[in-house]
């Protein structure tokens, strides 16, 4: 935990924030924090801080935060469509995509989905909102993702996605042997990115034509296949580190 | 399971291999495959090659591959240095290892490593090496890399690690606020790369100062702070990238 993530609902007047939760307990036991030592926080979906202990006991901390620094603006923005994976591995796409900015994480049906993951409660906002806050504590970033959930594919990619990109976004689909590289793929830059990583065993080749007719490009991650939650860090730290070209 | 890797322990003659283990098992219930069907295997380090299923029963199926290809040169050769980490993050760390291509894993000690990840019985051959090969089969990739433990850090980098590598190769830091990315640091391309991965919480500044003297050198993988396994993932999928613009 690099960052204590504030809320609202911590707030208690005069600048003043009281956590209970594994918050306060990881100030307690993991980082041994007391009266007066100072931690990095960070509003939700706010701006970052320093904030100083002025109390702790046995239920409660409270910190102390005078100041917070604009917003950091994250670009470009970067979606993320993911074909909705099994809970084990959704736990860590989602913590990957808090910890390394992604904005919205839509999690779609395709053809090697299995109908069964819709019905999982990890599902649930409450179910799900603590792996986020996870990665988001542990990338320092005070922004929460959206996600949103959409089980039929047609509908998502021809109706409801056009209505929420616009012309200009970079539309990338990773897939093995494309042979282009996003070395050359994100060669004019770009200020908002969508990328939609396929299940395991891939998109179908129907889900792909829609995709690339809608104006979604493939390209090759490496010489090598990774694993969904393998390919949503590598995608983000390749793009990551295009930046720097610019 | 991409790729089957088959080993001397399964041949027979007569260019026949014979699998009773997990891989059968893959073979018979994820991919149910039957007689006559191909599927993509390679030889431990060696060639990959199209086996026919030529025999399949409960216990055993039998396999015959007659050509395989020349095994190929993975360039630059990377070796990572890895703070140990405690075993349920070394298991990714194996498998990722495998999985993206890394020739030498040396898993070594550092301040804030506690001394008792040492005594872990994962640290067996025997033990450690099914995450490899679950790796190397995600990636398709016939090559084991080769796993080293040094329990002293000084001891390693100073008298070890130069009479391994050669004077030409690439050392490198991860660290976060460094301000420079890999884009910049790889500039000039390299043959040999050796990455040096901390713990959790960083290396100390007497380990920076010492790797410093020998040669390697800072980056910054990106605006977040990345778990150990993270970490891995991210610089390997940034090498990669960075092997198109050469």
């Amino acid at each position: 935990m690099n960052l204590i993530i504030l809320t609202e609902t911590d707030f208690r007047g005069g600048n003043q924030y009281h956590l209970s939760d594994f918050r306060a307990e990881h100030i307690r036991s993991i980082l041994k924090l007391g009266v007066d030592d100072t931690i990095e926080v960070g509003l939700l979906n706010g701006g970052k801080g320093i904030g100083r202990i002025i109390n702790i006991d046995e239920n409660r901390i409270i910190i102390q935060c005078d100041q917070f620094a604009a917003v950091e603006k994250i670009t470009p923005t970067i979606d993320l469509i993911c074909a909705l994976p099994r809970p084990q591995i959704l736990r860590k796409v989602l913590i990957s995509s808090a910890m390394m900015g992604v904005r919205r994480l839509y999690l779609v049906r395709a053809n090697r989905v299995e109908k069964s993951y819709f019905h999982s409660p990890l599902l649930e906002r409450s179910r799900y909102q603590p792996y986020l806050t996870d990665g988001m504590m542990q990338g320092k970033l005070t922004r929460m993702p959206e996600v949103t959930v959409h089980d039929r594919f047609k509908v998502f990619f021809e109706d409801f996605l056009p209505g929420v990109i616009d012309n200009e976004t970079l539309k990338i689909i990773p897939e093995p042997d494309t042979g282009r590289s996003l070395y050359h793929t994100f060669d004019k830059g770009a200020e908002h990115i969508v990328i939609a990583v396929g299940p395991e065993g891939g998109w179908v080749p129907f889900e792909i034509e829609l995709m690339e007719r809608l104006g979604f490009v493939r390209f090759t991650l490496g010489r090598w296949i990774l694993r969904v939650e393998h390919a949503v860090t590598a995608v983000l730290a390749q793009l990551e580190l295009l930046r720097g070209k610019q």
